[in-house]
């Protein structure tokens, strides 16, 4: 949390955001108000919880394993966030918690890992990636936090897959359309998106999916991406052709 | 270098890819294909000098300081790369090396750095930019390599603009119109984007570039992105959107 500023203390809770609330903050949210930010009883702080909006709060202790912040009143409605699911393979440390870090700022709300035959490295840090994902959420003003899902093998996403949830795939073995030309044909609708492994997908890989029912492959252009580019590449451009950076929306929390 | 498969070598070189030329390679990359790789004499790797296209060449000697290559074959014609620059301010050693790297693989052609009056750091570290710069090159199949240009402040840059140049800025602050629908707008010609330090522009500092010709103001979504995820955003949809991922190019160094 070392590249926050000082004042911009904004902390996800799991407590209700009711006016006079008492919410208890944990160990690390203590730690990082008392010796990062030298915070003390009394300084001004935001807090969400993903249903309440966003709320400013008072802090009434702060001890060195816990404190508490007492809600002063509701500063943001909850609003909906994007629908969107972010499918991709596990990679090297860096790059996947770069991955968690930027589809969080992205607007997406399921991190779905997912292994294919080509995947490298072993167990996929959950953990690690849900505690990125609310670090990103507490940095972008996010009023919600994505779900980082348990790793599932792209053999069986068809069996549990929503029939009414698109998945664009990046394909760059050249099998997809221009992404903007063909997400300008697509019908509104939740959606996934679905970046392969380091050396893409193996030959045939992606015929396992052909039970999904809506299925798009699109193009990210001539140059070889890795996947963690890809990701943010085609996030950025479905949330600037088809989700919410379409219409400009007022953020009341913005400095003033 | 230890992301790249074997086999896979693809290397910048500086000399000319005339076919039967000995192209000479440096300490990094003789150590590279040697200890990495583990190739010896006769192996294969592709060779590009952002002038003659790609080509194969056979590995001749490899010694402990250098090496060579002789051309067989031109396997790609030179072509034109996108004119597209990346103006940021330089960032934390991970996130500025992690621009330098994303900005190649989408086909920046000029990452300069911009000092604004919030920018934070020292010396800005060109000469390690320019070699991850080569070290992406290599690996996204480009035939060319970013130029690294020497840092400016924000206030110098209307005075060297190029006026047939537009300047792309991510406004933070709401000053700009939906990206897409912004772009959707423009007419053809070389462009520019400008991204902020972490924490913004100051304010009234974007008023120094009044005297650039052609500026335009775009916004990149409700949340707060931070800079190098912008930097990714805003390039990956206008190469969406204006650039070469508009149309499908054959890649023929593509993997059969």
């Amino acid at each position: 949390m070392d590249e926050k500023e000082a004042g911009a203390a904004r902390l996800h809770v799991a407590g209700d955001l009711t006016i006079g609330a008492e919410v208890a903050l944990d160990e690390g949210q203590a730690h990082y108000l008392r010796n990062v930010l030298r915070l003390t009883p009394g300084a001004r702080v935001a807090l969400f919880n993903g249903r309440d909006g966003e709320a400013a709060a008072e802090l009434q202790t702060l001890g060195k394993k816990s404190g508490s912040a007492r809600v002063l009143s509701q500063t943001r409605p909850q609003t909906p966030e994007p629908d969107l699911w972010l499918l991709f393979a596990p990679l090297k440390r860096a790059r996947v918690d770069f991955i968690a870090e930027k589809a969080t700022e992205l607007g997406v709300s399921r991190l779905a890992p997912v292994i294919t035959r080509r995947t490298q490295g072993g167990r996929v840090p959950t953990d690690r990636l849900a505690a990125i994902a609310v670090e990103a959420a507490e940095q972008c003003e996010r009023l919600s936090i994505p779900e980082v899902a348990e790793p599932v093998s792209l053999v069986d996403l068809p069996a549990d897959w929503p029939a009414e949830r698109r998945l664009i795939i990046c394909d760059e073995t050249g099998g997809g359309g221009p992404i903007a030309s063909v997400l300008a044909d697509l019908a509104p609708g939740p959606l996934a998106v679905l970046i392969g492994p380091e050396g893409g997908f193996a030959p045939g890989e992606l015929e396992t999916l052909t039970d999904i029912p809506l299925v798009t492959r699109v193009s990210l252009g001539p140059r070889i991406l890795r996947a963690d580019t890809a990701a943010v590449a085609v996030l950025s451009v479905v949330q600037s052709l088809l989700g919410d950076w379409r219409s400009l929306l007022p953020r009341s929390s913005q400095p003033s």
